[in-house]
């Protein structure tokens, strides 16, 4: 009942969603925590103010986002796609990646103003996928 | 808007929710994926079939388990237990912790059923709670 997912269902379900569990480690130490993403057929596009986590992400660039759709505790699909941390810092493509995530995620606005106002504590980057693996479960 | 979340509403939302995202480093690559859970109040059990996560764990027995209750994006809740990983192998403990986990997930019959034939490829393990951190972001 739980049988791995293809990879174009797997694809198909990061860009379904829109939100995850970004992992990463740091000095051996696992970090999970939700965050917003798109997802442009590629790679995996997010943003984060600087901090804790970015400093773990600069040090070792090894993370994962998973992304799952779970409807009861036995009919679920998760997926996880694993790659490397590489920040967006060249100004046009970071403009347009923002855009990207504003696009999906319109009321970003304080985080917009931030950015526009050219603070530089909000961090985009993206995971560049390397590998991707899912799994999923179907009760009936 | 973004504020951390008091030990004690950290705890509380441990024990409201039934599954987090169990993180765990192998070779400093991170892994994650979703799992049910129960809190004892103390700390986190849950199990798995034998596998790549629990040799994982096994190898570095640091983990994290993170558990939210997303409203919306703007209005969410999320904690992370750190801690380590250890096996429940002493029979009775294990039994009362399967009991646990089977009184909250009645329908986990098919797992119920190989544990009793005594097949060893389910581990029992629990995550000892060293520390909580918890965020929350509410908007109106």
């Amino acid at each position: 009942m739980i049988e791995p997912l293809g990879k174009e269902d797997a694809r198909a379900l990061l860009g379904a969603q829109r939100y995850g569990r970004l992992g990463c480690c740091h000095d051996g130490e696992p970090y999970v925590l939700p965050i917003n993403y798109f997802y442009n057929g590629e790679d995996l596009y997010m943003h984060s103010l600087a901090g804790l986590k970015i400093r773990a992400m600069r040090e070792n660039p090894q993370i994962c986002l998973q992304v799952d759709e779970v409807t009861d505790d036995y009919n679920w699909r998760s997926v996880i796609a694993f790659g490397e941390y590489e920040e967006i810092t060249e100004p046009e493509e970071r403009e347009r990646m923002m855009a990207s995530l504003l696009q999906r995620f319109p009321h970003l606005t304080p985080v917009e103003s931030r950015m526009s106002q050219g603070e530089d504590e909000i961090v985009v980057f993206r995971l560049r996928i390397k590998r991707i693996t899912g799994v999923s479960e179907h009760w009936q």
